[in-house]
């Protein structure tokens, strides 16, 4: 079962190249993070974009420059532990590779931000519908008319992710993901999607649409896609971050950074 | 009453000089915050050491180089606005002042730092007691044995606030400072001293020793102490702190701030 496999048995198959496939629902139970790594001139400015904009980048490690090994997982090395990564240059995505060892340099920073994977366990173990697992889709993701505050070059629309549930269970899901502040934590809206800028549920910018039931109402979190926006507005020469979906995973459990 | 002065009218006050003591219990229900003023050269490093130290080193607010004025308090200006600063020049004390105008340069960045003072406002709107603030005292502080997670030339000993209260009383100052993860949040220790290194709890390494009841525990929270160490052991030309006690009033409520 690859719910069962532990991350550090799931991160040598990756570094082997016998895992190359999104992470999802691999080591359940084990927080996953997206990755960004850019120059060290440029830290201080995205460190301050996420630390502005904790619901959308929330922090879970940085590196010092040149270093691959995280301290949420020990023995780990961002560079070839991620089944795929994606080059972005000049702000443009360039190419998806499976290792970026020979990209990193002594003045890289790697960053790693929540993601909402974790939250995700703790609404279905609550009973709550997730319906883009359910329906084996990816998730549901919408740019906003929400602007997140700048830093420096980084600047992004908040994007945000949409679940639907009846009010009641949304009650109930603004509970659950309340706990887990390091990996988006609460939602941000629920209800009318126009109020966000978003004019159709069944055209997300990113991801699949899902089915919503006539008793449901949509319920949005802030989402990591927020940071790659960021990097992209910014033009960076060279930004490496994961490949959606393809997340590092790390030795702590979820509940670890439930703040109670 | 000092208590109900707005935040703009006690900075106004602080600013013309009519007001030079500390800001506790000053525009109760807003939020406090510790400064740290350093070059830019190391403001990754130093934002990087709070991130990764977010109970002692809560981040509030962090302002582009050159800039005075915090998103938290439009038309505020941190040059001015506090009663009083504190100046490390090669990680030693040398002097305070009352404003830093002319220190203040286009490389300069500032870094608001959560205070405990809101979650105290909210212990004692639950019924709990704060016992410095019954005795008129500052709040014991101790350097404990625990260490934080370094970050470039900042590093430092996890210092700590102590307040007692009953073992029920615990349990509820648990919950109700857990809202406030922006403001050290829940406690890092309860009971035993030793625990933590302390020798003797009627010597604290700053602040006032208050009286513990036969029937209490002492109860430990992250204190934003724990930032100006670090700042010191950086030994850096020159770093401006808030004076102990005299904070930043910003324009946000304390409730703010809380996570729920």
């Amino acid at each position: 079962m690859t719910a069962d496999i532990t991350p550090a048995d799931l991160r040598a198959r990756i570094r082997r190249a016998e895992w190359t496939t999104p992470t999802s629902g691999a080591a359940t139970g084990f927080l996953q993070a997206n990755l960004v790594m850019l120059p060290k001139t440029l830290a201080f400015e995205f460190l301050l974009f996420c630390t502005r904009n904790p619901k959308p980048c929330p922090v879970l490690d940085v590196l010092e420059p040149g270093q691959t090994e995280p301290a949420i997982a020990p023995g780990a090395d961002l560079t070839t532990d991620l089944p795929l990564y994606r080059l972005y240059r000049g702000g443009k995505l360039t190419d998806e590779v499976t290792d970026v060892r020979a990209l990193f340099g002594d003045d890289t920073v790697s960053f790693l931000l929540g993601c909402s994977f974790s939250f995700e366990n703790a609404m279905l173990a609550a009973g709550l519908p997730v319906r883009n697992i359910a329906e084996g889709k990816n998730v549901s993701m919408y740019i906003t008319n929400r602007t997140c505050r700048p830093a420096g070059p980084f600047e992004a629309p908040l994007v945000v992710t949409m679940r639907p549930m009846t009010p009641e269970q949304a009650v109930r899901a603004v509970q659950v993901t309340t706990r887990f502040h390091q990996t988006h934590g609460a939602p941000i809206h629920m209800g009318d999607p126009a109020a966000l800028g978003i004019p159709d549920l069944e055209r997300p910018d990113f991801g699949d649409p899902v089915t919503v039931q006539p008793d449901e109402i949509p319920v949005f979190w802030a989402c990591g896609v927020t940071s790659s926006l960021a990097v992209t507005a910014a033009r960076l020469d060279l930004v490496v971050t994961h490949a959606p979906g393809h997340m590092f995973v790390s030795d702590l459990r979820d509940e670890h950074v439930a703040i109670f």
